[in-house]
């Protein structure tokens, strides 16, 4: 195990209708009576959440300016425009409403208003951040985790680069989560999700650092949650239970208790902001095609590893010819998973040109000068090789 | 799953020669330059720690005073002198160094010094927490969990009654663990403190609360973990690796993460309070006598969370006759894994004299007017026969 240095402050308020509590809880956190309350399209105002949340912040004299419009794959745009809403009327929080692209933007937001420079500075690695507006969240689709994470994903329209912020101080102060918001998420979107927890997981799951059994043992618990309980939110969308598993494991797949002591990978990750970058495909989709096509490149690094998760999260009968032949099962199931749930696990089923894999290997890799992932180096040739292994 | 507000905002520092960040650590959350320093015996002095931690404190310029000779099954009689010293010398921090008992009396001082009352109201439950000065932790025992716990327990010698306290506001502001600190804490205690982690675990794995998948895994998870590598520390006590995995599920089984939208007994905590109070015996032996006593009474009321227990835990066979007899053979496993530890499972092993049975029910019941338990509401009567069991 590794030393490691863990503090989680973000204050989960999860259940039925606990949306009720948002504007007390605003009141809590935030340092001026005036926020900035961002939301994505009118599914908010359609489900009467936005109704709801406006009445608890009046009950509480929140005063609020809307920044709404956030769509998936967030931004940046939006992100300069909120910054400028906070600096001219002197708001201290931001409350974000919705799914992950409105907390991300949120989070950005958060730690653009206090910089004197360009916010995407934090996020091409220029600029480290040193504070943060802090940010409440209601989050309506468990998947990116961004409800406890620390991270903050954004898109620069300049040139499609997406780019992911990683640091404690974007950590939610709270995140109201109700796993009712989530029984109208059409079916796609809720398998992408599913996909995206797992991804979670399985990128801290895959690591060098030797001796980490309780946190393997937790990731392989959590992702055996989600492999339980995806099929029944897939048949039955308004399943509160099966809801509330995937929604409270999609938050603890990602609020870094499972990577205490661990070092994770995270170069599936990487590929697939290239194809989201490149196509707008959900994150969790292209998570389905890439992450499979990432374990049969690497699965021979170790073995062991790959024989322990086809055990332990897929139940593989240890009677296979080989640890390789119980591997590739593993790896097989996984695959066949995210097909059941009618997830794309080619590039060819999730409508990726392939005459574009050259050029997303380049921007992955800062055109071929850097490296991505940790559990294995990977440089523009592997990229290519395993997005050809995805076709 | 219940509805749940979860929030832990300890920093934990994990990892070898962590203890040298002590200092900068306080400085950083506490708001006085003059701190309370508690301790137990001469172990921290013979180890050296005590001196690395002066050391740490020194080169932060972080004045102390000591409060020394923290006894196991901490005692009222040092809590208010801590607290009177705290008052005296406008102290607005306390730093606990070395095993539970320092670490819960120094979250006692710090709800007793803003109390006009008398500290163990909060204990008694006259009163409840408003606030705390807080607290820091460098851990030398896993076991209590008491460095990211909710949760102070003390003894009162008028009486000899031991009274836990929870209340979210005495998370400790941080907490130091090493776990080369542990190589040296002999056999038997080690023991002990491996069987107050699964107490904890098994404490919120009993639960009348359905689908609770997540959190289910999880416990299971951790209670797999302590199996494995308790066995381990005890025949290596210099093997970081396990002690390592001890030390952190130690944490993780009390930080009440494992028990988000559960409802948790804590019966057979209780119970064993009346043991210690009684005859000072380890808290993590006393569980070791009580909890397969208190399943064998109780398992009946939820055989099927039992039969999950048994085969998901300790790998009980299905083959087994009937739900019952897999059930029976999990609790069997248990008590033959706490025996190869070397602890007491019953009251004979553990020198608690059986003419005692009557005034122990008494005192846990409040003279046979309350219950305890959650899973089960467990009267007098049923803690006679449930000790009783136990002989």
């Amino acid at each position: 195990m590794e030393n490691f240095d863990f503090k989680n402050a973000t204050e989960i308020i999860f259940g039925r209708d606990t949306e009720k509590f948002v504007g007390s809880k605003v009141k809590e956190y935030s340092k001026s009576k005036r926020i900035l309350f961002c939301y994505g399209g009118g599914s908010i105002k359609k489900s009467g959440l936005y109704d709801r949340v406006v009445k608890s912040l009046k009950e509480n004299e929140i005063e609020f300016i809307e920044l709404s419009g956030i769509k998936p794959n967030p931004r940046l745009e939006p992100v300069k425009e909120g910054i400028k809403i906070c600096r001219e009327n002197n708001i201290k929080f931001i409350l974000s409403v919705g799914g992950g692209s409105a907390a991300d933007t949120a989070k950005a937001i958060g730690v653009g208003v206090p910089y004197d420079g360009d916010v995407w500075d934090f996020y091409s690695g220029k600029a480290e951040v040193k504070e943060s507006l802090p940010v409440g969240v209601v989050i309506t689709l468990p998947a990116t985790g961004t409800e406890a994470s620390n991270s903050s994903v954004i898109m620069n329209e300049d040139g499609w680069y997406k780019k992911g912020l990683n640091t404690v101080l974007i950590r939610p102060a709270f995140s109201i989560m109700n796993p009712e918001l989530t029984f109208t998420i059409p079916v796609y979107q809720t398998a992408c999700g599913a996909a995206d927890i797992m991804a979670h997981i399985m990128e801290r799951y895959f690591t060098n650092v030797k001796h980490v059994d309780l946190t393997d043992r937790l990731c392989e618990a959590a992702l055996r949650t989600v492999i339980n309980n995806a099929p029944i939110v897939l048949k039955e969308p308004k399943n509160y239970d099966a809801r509330a598993e995937i929604m409270w494991t999609g938050t603890i797949a990602h609020n870094d208790s499972l990577s205490t002591g661990r070092i994770g990978d995270w170069a599936s990750h990487k590929i697939e902001h290239e194809l989201s970058g490149e196509t707008d495909i959900a994150h969790g989709a292209g998570l389905a095609i890439v992450f499979p096509a990432w374990m049969k490149y690497v699965y021979k690094h170790d073995i062991n590893r790959f024989v322990q998760f086809a055990v332990r999260v897929w139940d593989v009968d240890l009677s296979y010819n080989s640890p390789e032949d119980i591997a590739l099962e593993g790896i097989r199931r996984l695959t066949a998973f995210f097909k059941s749930m009618g997830l794309p696990t080619s590039l060819k089923e999730g409508n990726i040109p392939e005459d574009k894999i050259e050029e997303m290997a380049d921007k992955c890799t800062d055109n071929d000068t850097n490296t991505v992932g940790q559990f294995v180096k990977i440089g523009k040739g592997d990229i290519v090789k395993i997005l050809n292994l995805a076709k």
